[in-house]
């Protein structure tokens, strides 16, 4: 799984709102450290709010490719799902700061750009809701509420990057793969 | 279940830090929404991570005492575990911008503030883990890893301000219940 592909005025926004936050980062901070000018940043990105969303957008469109192929690979609903939680759990794991960004920073999106992020996010929650559903009508799942229980899985899912530590005990890999069978037990799945 | 009781001066520090962020807010600003000089409010606060540690103390506090009591209210781990999960959402709900602040700025807290905060978090953590302990133990619940199960529900629980709506379709009340029998799947109790 490569690295988030960013440009390297991207690559300064991320790390000047991560470690300041959108509000206390300013255009001129991701300018000096990418040794640019601003009038060249902004050639690039109309405004901070741009930079914010370009950022985002990155790495939530780089989550949701992998959660799309990971949606169809599988026969079974559970097999499914088991792949889509991967693919977000590995997400958090190996992209820890831009997904850091989504879960603190995204609220600050204004406009245009908030709308846009909202439907990204809600892309992912359908793909979720879809396959649970499937596991229901096939008898695998006994999900009483689904857009309650897609929460739940977004929920622990996008707080890994609070304490992953890829030194820890658990490669990327195995987490994810531990996350997925916590996650079948959540919505009540059979045992493969 | 009160709202979280804050001096005036902590109050307009909770909404300058939920608005903007803790660095994007300023003394400035806290010091103006409450009326006070900035003299007088370094007076009551030594500094903006003095205000910010003492919004979380507060907030964090008081979910600590809630789930503290609500650990010894049972008396299955089964039943406990469901009490502490209901105290923790309805803190999420009933509180969500003070829990939310625990998400997204409780990362700037430096030296003491941040080691004492971490110390605050820890105790949830440890009486979540040592209520799942005795449930695996008492055979109600068959838990692989706790640590992992734990940081599961807390994150589960802690994203709920993300989305909670007070004219939505649950309650706090009906919201904590429903989550702690989310919980219990996860734990993988045996129905009461």
């Amino acid at each position: 799984m490569p690295e988030l592909e960013l440009s390297p005025i991207l690559e300064a926004a991320l790390d000047a709102f991560y470690e300041h936050g959108y509000h206390g980062a300013s255009v001129r901070d991701v300018s000096n450290r990418v040794g640019l000018t601003i009038p060249s940043l902004y050639y690039h990105h109309q405004s901070k709010q741009g930079l914010l969303f370009a950022v985002l957008e990155r790495s939530i469109g780089s989550i949701i490719d992998r959660v799309e192929l990971a949606a169809e690979d599988g026969v079974t609903p559970t097999v499914r799902l088991s792949h889509v939680v991967e693919a977000i759990v590995l997400s958090m794991t190996i992209l820890p700061r831009a997904s850091a960004l989504d879960a603190s920073e995204a609220r600050y999106l204004e406009g245009d750009y908030r709308s846009r992020y909202t439907e990204s996010q809600k892309r992912i929650e359908q793909i979720l809701a879809g396959i649970v559903d499937d596991g229901n009508t096939a008898c695998e799942f006994s999900v009483d509420d689904v857009p309650e229980t897609v929460r739940a899985i977004l929920g622990m899912t996008q707080t890994i990057p609070r304490w992953y530590d890829r030194q820890g005990r658990f490669t990327p890999s195995e987490t994810a793969e531990r996350y997925a069978n916590l996650v079948l037990r959540l919505v009540g799945a059979q045992p493969n």
